[in-house]
């Protein structure tokens, strides 16, 4: 799958990082100067947190830039425009590329609400067109309204909700076309009244912000307006609550009636108490703070299967189904070599070695490649079969620090009739210096009754294959050895 | 500190629960017949919720029911008032409240909008008067917004700022008295918007609750809407942005210049959509759910130290402070127990399931809290010595899920001139079970030669005298064993 991406801020360069880091090649056009350095940052960003965000096995796209609209849009399957918000713009825009790109290429904006019908007026294949509309940062939050326009074909809404659905996002169709769809409605409302209780000296910016963040933004992580209201209306139900409240709504509790001039002196107070908020921070450490908050916020939601996390959840469970078999070597007459990676920064402690828990996270990442190579893959695992580690024993030979390339030979000790020994030696690619050993005795189990049991075929085969393969090699050093003060 | 709640609904309900779980003793009065199973309901979902929430060393308060408003206030040093959202009877009630209570009690209202001044203009002591106005769910929210009225005291807002922020809460003082205050009235514009959204056919309840909970919330629960665009505007800053974004204030993108009549049509509409997105779960039910998800999203902010969770963690770290000294068994002559966490969502894996790497992670923070029990602290550290670990032994026993409360035994196995071997035990804290074991071997190293070298003093006897302590302990099982197809 080619994907352009024209438009390089804050939006283009996030569905950069969404792309990327789910493994699909992009290819970026802006005319800005600095729209490389920009993007090239944003990668960096959208690297580091999925990088902190899942363990899922994932290869990452690569990334090129255009010199022209034309390079960028002539190879693509899809073309996801991200241009300033801007009708006039857009529409020549969108009719440059419906001109450039292939008939078949799907054709995305990722407008906040400018109506598709007529972004797609002046295209020749208006059908191909449709509304992909995401949040910043892009690479993190799931939601992208999905918006047809009249000319748009319902197929080109299918493919555009399955491109984002395999992106790990959450596609919400918006049935109606209406100018600002349905999130930027809600966040213009929210954002009126918030310009106002500062114009009016209610409320400094950063008390509005405390005022969402303490309480109901907390609530809107998990749940919406609706779904909080139901429960706060009690035991008497929506009815009851909407009865009770109704009345409210006659209240003068908005100001908006009206809409808050933006005048140079509101502009700087504004801005003046935004400086203030940030602290002396920069917006990319800002970034950084807010990807850090956001991942763990998902990761929370993930251990609820819940909402957002829920996506992440199912988008994991897709990554490790489809991940890709074992293209490293795997002569069977010696130990397998099934894995490799390189030392993420974010697995290194403050003095720059990578920590004792991800020399078992590498040791279980081999272990899982030696297990799909010898065939326990999502059919087998949909069986209601697993296999469970019950002991590791690592040794920690040398330490090695962030971005070292790694390499992980596994050899099979032996095999039993519902148990797997496997022995992991960790060496440095460049200096082939040995790093760990890691020593792990699987268990085979039926993960309906949470029990052991013997293996299932075809694996069971595959097992004892693998053991009778590596039965003559010679016991590695360190392999069934016990902790002692008497061993040296 | 005797604190009377006067109206047991889902707020004075909520705020039974903040108070009995932070070990503040409440009477409630409600008139309502139900009122005394509905809070019990409340404080049960509050104990449930803070058992989750933190394991920093808590009492509970009591709960005490009144027959009278005359009992309930009587005695005490705080009344919080939570009476139905209206105006006269709210003004009759403080007033009823001011003359049966002692003349130095706080008297608070927990309206969400009602202005202060009004609503103590019929007391005889308004002095004493102030808003404390929590959201729901009142006991794991921390914003309480605080607002005086014209005749309210200093003293008094300092009361209630120091009483709220005891009760691990967030207070944020409104200095400008305004309907709605601020929460509420961006609150409002947002469902406003909403019902419109729902009212036009635009969106469905379940897909405005979507619209918020897959990008904008997650965003508003560690971040409000000025930082957030701060950082949306990128590197050209605040002005920049709301210059770029300023013309959008005119297109019409909300429906806010009127307001919708809930009609008999809407109510039935909203309510119908509603059952459907409940799927079926009661409003008890889905406080847990919600509760369940506010704890964890509540920890992972904690893990962050930011927003909510910042507040969290100073109340925790208060909690620690205050509470009697060793809570954590050090008894040297069984095994010490120095090390209790729960677990965190990021460590589990897409099953639901603390990652094996993880287990070495906790045994590696246990061992991190033996150390600085012996002494190895940051002046050793900085004369150029510390500890690595060269080998660890897992046995994985069972299985344990994100928030569960772990706690780890260590007996010290032996030592020598420059090695020290334990053996961990980790046990679920509620349940007892075993989950794993961790034996770990340590090496004692010179950090600038890369070498390993001999204990220097104090660590040297401190080392000696903890392995000598566990001497005459009985060898833990499965301590000293090698990985083997022969042991079971």
């Amino acid at each position: 799958m080619h994907v352009a991406i024209v438009g390089g801020g804050v939006i283009g360069g996030g569905w950069a990082g969404r792309f990327v880091e789910n493994g699909v090649d992009v290819i970026v056009f802006d005319p800005h100067p600095e729209a490389e350095r920009r993007v090239r940052d944003m990668l960096e960003n959208a690297e580091r947190a999925w990088a902190k965000l899942t363990l899922a096995p994932r290869v990452r796209g690569s990334v090129s830039f255009a010199s022209s609209l034309a390079d960028a849009v002539g190879d693509a399957d899809i073309v996801q425009e991200s241009a300033p918000e801007n009708e006039a713009l857009k529409r020549r825009l969108l009719a440059e590329i419906d001109e450039l790109a292939r008939p078949d290429a799907l054709v995305c904006s990722s407008t906040s609400g400018l109506l598709p019908s007529r972004l797609q007026a002046d295209m020749t294949h208006p059908e191909r067109f449709v509304v992909g509309h995401p949040f910043n940062p892009v690479y993190l939050l799931p939601l992208v309204e999905v918006v047809a326009g009249e000319q748009t074909s319902e197929n080109a809404v299918e493919r555009a909700l399955s491109l984002y659905r395999s992106l790990g996002m959450k596609p919400l169709r918006v049935s109606k076309e209406i100018d600002g769809f349905v999130a930027d409605r809600l966040l213009e409302a929210l954002w009126r009244e918030a310009l106002w209780l500062v114009h009016d000296d209610v409320a400094t910016v950063e008390e509005v912000d405390d005022a969402i963040r303490y309480a109901a933004g907390l609530r809107w992580a998990q749940m919406g307006t609706f779904m909080t209201y139901r429960i706060a209306g009690g035991e008497e139900g929506m009815r009851h609550f909407l009865e009770q409240f109704g009345p409210a709504l006659e209240w003068p509790w908005t100001k908006l009636t009206n809409v808050p001039e933006l005048t140079d002196e509101l502009i700087e107070k504004l801005a003046a108490q935004s400086d203030l908020q940030a602290g002396g921070l920069s917006v990319r450490e800002l970034e950084r703070i807010r990807d850090d908050n956001l991942v763990a916020l998902l990761q929370a939601l993930r251990s609820r299967e819940y909402g957002a996390g829920a996506v992440l959840h199912a988008h994991e469970a897709r990554l490790f189904t489809e991940a890709a078999p074992a293209t490293i070597d795997a002569d069977p007459t010696r130990p397998l070599r099934l894995y490799e990676t390189t030392v993420d920064p974010s697995w290194v402690d403050y003095n720059g070695h990578m920590t004792e828990a991800r020399y078992a996270d590498v040791f279980g990442y081999a272990t899982d490649a030696f297990l799909r190579h010898i065939g326990l893959d999502a059919a087998y695992l949909g069986g209601g079969h697993s296999t469970y580690t019950v002991e590791t024993h690592i040794r920690y030979l040398r330490e090695v620090g962030a971005l070292e390339p790694l390499s992980v030979g596994t050899q099979v000790l032996g095999s039993d009739e519902k148990r797997l020994h496997l022995f992991h030696t960790m060496t440095h690619v460049a200096t082939g210096e040995g790093l760990a050993t890691g020593e792990q005795m699987l268990l085979h189990v039926d993960t309906k009754a949470g029990r052991a049991c013997a293996w299932v075929e075809p694996l069971a085969e595959q097992v004892a294959a693998a053991a009778a393969a590596h039965v003559a090699l010679p016991v590695p050093d360190g392999a069934g050895r016990a902790i002692s003060l008497q061993s040296r």
